[in-house]
């Protein structure tokens, strides 16, 4: 046994979280998996199933919808799982109760989002034209796509810059910033204290998408004082695919916040039918249409396996899970034949590691087929995400050690 | 026996539908219903559970989740299920394949419809301003809600007019006409063919809510040339509560559908991760972000029961449904004791029966107890949804008596 794989075991034997493992469902057996045990690191992409959540999902079917049906709405608690859901994750990323509603997908909740923003911005006392939207150059491309419609929509310029990029960019021109707390393709881990401050400095609104940090690392949404936020909860929220994603309003901006989706979901009144638009306080401004009960009540079941588990604790694995990823591949891969894109020092790191690599596409196929489940970013960058919840250290020396063998093929 | 429940035992006889009722789960056994077997007249609001979703949601949740994990995105057909669904529920709205695409909710949908129809109808060669937009006054309200947020954004009036009002409305101003193809309230069905014509011949686009008629009745969006359409699929389509709507955009004006949501699945090449947004052709136009796969895939398999069934004889049972209960009311209830506000006119009616009751609210509750599910809509209606897929004759006959008998208190 090789010193890095003797080092995995004692990591696993003191590893304090290596109990809720057993909170998922893995290793069924694949017959892909020909020469060991799977090892599923594509968390950051879609959530391996908790274990709880098939009981669940054939109650909410079987009797709430197909006993109670219509009543179930009340009685099954299905009209307000959207705020409740919201709550529940809210401690994650350190929200206060009240100010997370579940529901529609990322990209329809960074148009609410940012459109809100902007109208915020545009309140009297801010000054200046507020006319410019700054959005993050490296984003996951939806919200880049999003941006310029909500820019256009609310006579807004497209800016794209890179977080770093972000302060020297800010003018009074500037109404609402929208980045990445962690970027999907590096890993990189984004400065969201600072940079929040600053964009409250130039009389801005920062949105926040939350989507690769969201379950994986501490957000403190409260403590920098962040006005929005979004994020999906299929990867390491483990929501199941598709999951609805959610949006954060901070408490102080909840009464002016503007909808530009104001269905009746989130009017004062919904049954009263009122052909008139008022909007509910709270959170609940920030709902659409009805909510999707099945793919919600799979993610309430999904986040009982935070039940106990401190954020805090996760962070602390995760940076030991990605840097004794970064030493194994270092130790066992050749020197050039990949080189990382995510960040050494801890503070600007996420978690995921990723790898640039020639053939990237290719390799990753080879990969899956031995069971070491990561993905591929066009062009060339292998991604692997590091879920504490349930990856190992054996896991991650194993996971590299078939890398390195992958490449020498 | 009366009468009426020989004659609903003959209708039943004669009802070539009636096998249809062991496609779905029903009569479990209720403790609320004390004399008599649940009759379910609530599936306007939402259908019943069919008897192929649960084993179907747990292979899903399972298998494609919990086995296969991201590779389902592929193996398990999840990625181009918004389309492939699309095309099931196509045949019962009349639309020929590649024009509809499911996900999001309703009042999502009906946004992106209706921005679409005003950037359409401001193409050159309209001729005229283009700044208004014609709602449906007696809409369910997020509708209204919706179109007041697309009118604000698009920059135009909002003026709502009764759907008899919309020829005399429509000027050379007009952009687009929202209306609803059978009113959530009153159960009166409009003239789809006749108003959109109109809409046309006034150089606007036409967006149906087809929320209160797909799946009860024959739309015919292709015959009638219809622009955009939505609907949603947890009523007479059985999806399950909140399951993903739909947006149908007609073949003709596809290359022109200009989404006020861009979202990265409507792109040409989702996983090119281009910074800029070049839209896919065709449906897939109406995507935004990641599918909902549970939600969606439940309303796949609930699909099924359509196997074999025209609509057009789910239309002829439900009209004599529909006939057959105001007879059975007319019968049993005290004169005066409640009004219909559903047409007698074959023309001009939906799928439902809206009957006007002065202690509306108590009386359903009353009902309910008893069995009998319908709703309640504010402040003085009671609605009773005939689905001719797992309704009978005999369910109506003793629906209207339990009704009297609950009047009669």
């Amino acid at each position: 046994m090789s010193e890095l794989a003797v080092k995995a075991q004692k990591l696993d034997a003191a590893d304090e979280l290596a109990a809720l493992r057993d909170r998922f469902v893995l290793d069924p057996g694949s017959d892909r998996v020909a020469d060991a045990a799977g090892v599923y690191l594509d968390g950051n992409s879609l959530g391996a199933l908790p274990a709880s959540v098939p009981d669940r999902v054939a109650d909410v079917v079987r009797r709430q919808w197909g006993e109670l049906r219509i009543r179930s709405w009340g009685e099954s608690g299905w009209w307000t799982a959207p705020e409740r859901i919201g709550d529940r994750i809210a401690p994650l990323v350190g929200a206060a109760p009240g100010q997370i509603v579940v529901g529609d997908s990322t990209s329809v909740n960074v148009f609410k989002a940012l459109v809100a923003a902007v109208r915020l911005a545009r309140e009297p006392g801010h000054g200046g034209r507020r006319d410019e939207i700054l959005v993050d150059a490296t984003t996951f491309p939806t919200d880049g796509y999003i941006a310029r419609s909500a820019a256009r929509m609310t006579g807004c310029a497209l800016r794209p810059v890179t977080p770093e990029e972000v302060p020297g960019a800010l003018t009074d021109r500037t109404a609402a910033v929208l980045i990445n707390h962690v970027d999907y393709r590096t890993g990189r881990l984004h400065d969201l204290p600072s940079l929040t401050a600053a964009v409250h400095e130039a009389g801005a609104h920062a949105v926040w998408d939350l989507c690769h940090s969201a379950g994986a690392l501490p957000v403190g949404l409260d403590e920098h004082g962040v006005d929005l936020a979004v994020g999906c909860t299929y990867k390491y929220l483990n929501g199941g695919p598709g999951s609805p994603a959610y949006l954060y309003v901070r408490k102080e901006l909840q009464d002016r916040f503007d909808s530009p989706l104001p269905g009746w979901n989130s009017h004062a009144e919904p049954f009263g039918m009122h052909p008139e638009y008022e909007p509910a306080p709270g959170a609940l401004r920030g709902r659409v249409g009805t909510p999707d009960i099945l793919s919600m009540l799979a993610l309430e079941a999904a986040l009982e396996v935070w039940d106990g588990v401190t954020i805090e604790a996760v962070r602390a694995k995760s940076l030991a899970l990605t840097d004794f990823f970064l030493e194994c591949v270092a130790e066992y891969v050749p020197a050039g034949r990949v080189e990382s894109l995510t960040p050494r020092a801890h503070a600007e790191r996420g978690s995921q590691v990723a790898l640039r690599c020639a053939d990237a596409g290719d390799v990753m196929k080879r990969l899956i087929e031995r069971g070491v489940v990561g993905d591929f970013r066009h062009p060339d960058v292998l991604r692997f995400g590091f879920t504490p919840l349930y990856v190992g250290f054996g896991d991650t020396e194993r996971a590299a050690r078939v890398l390195a063998e992958t490449l020498a093929v």
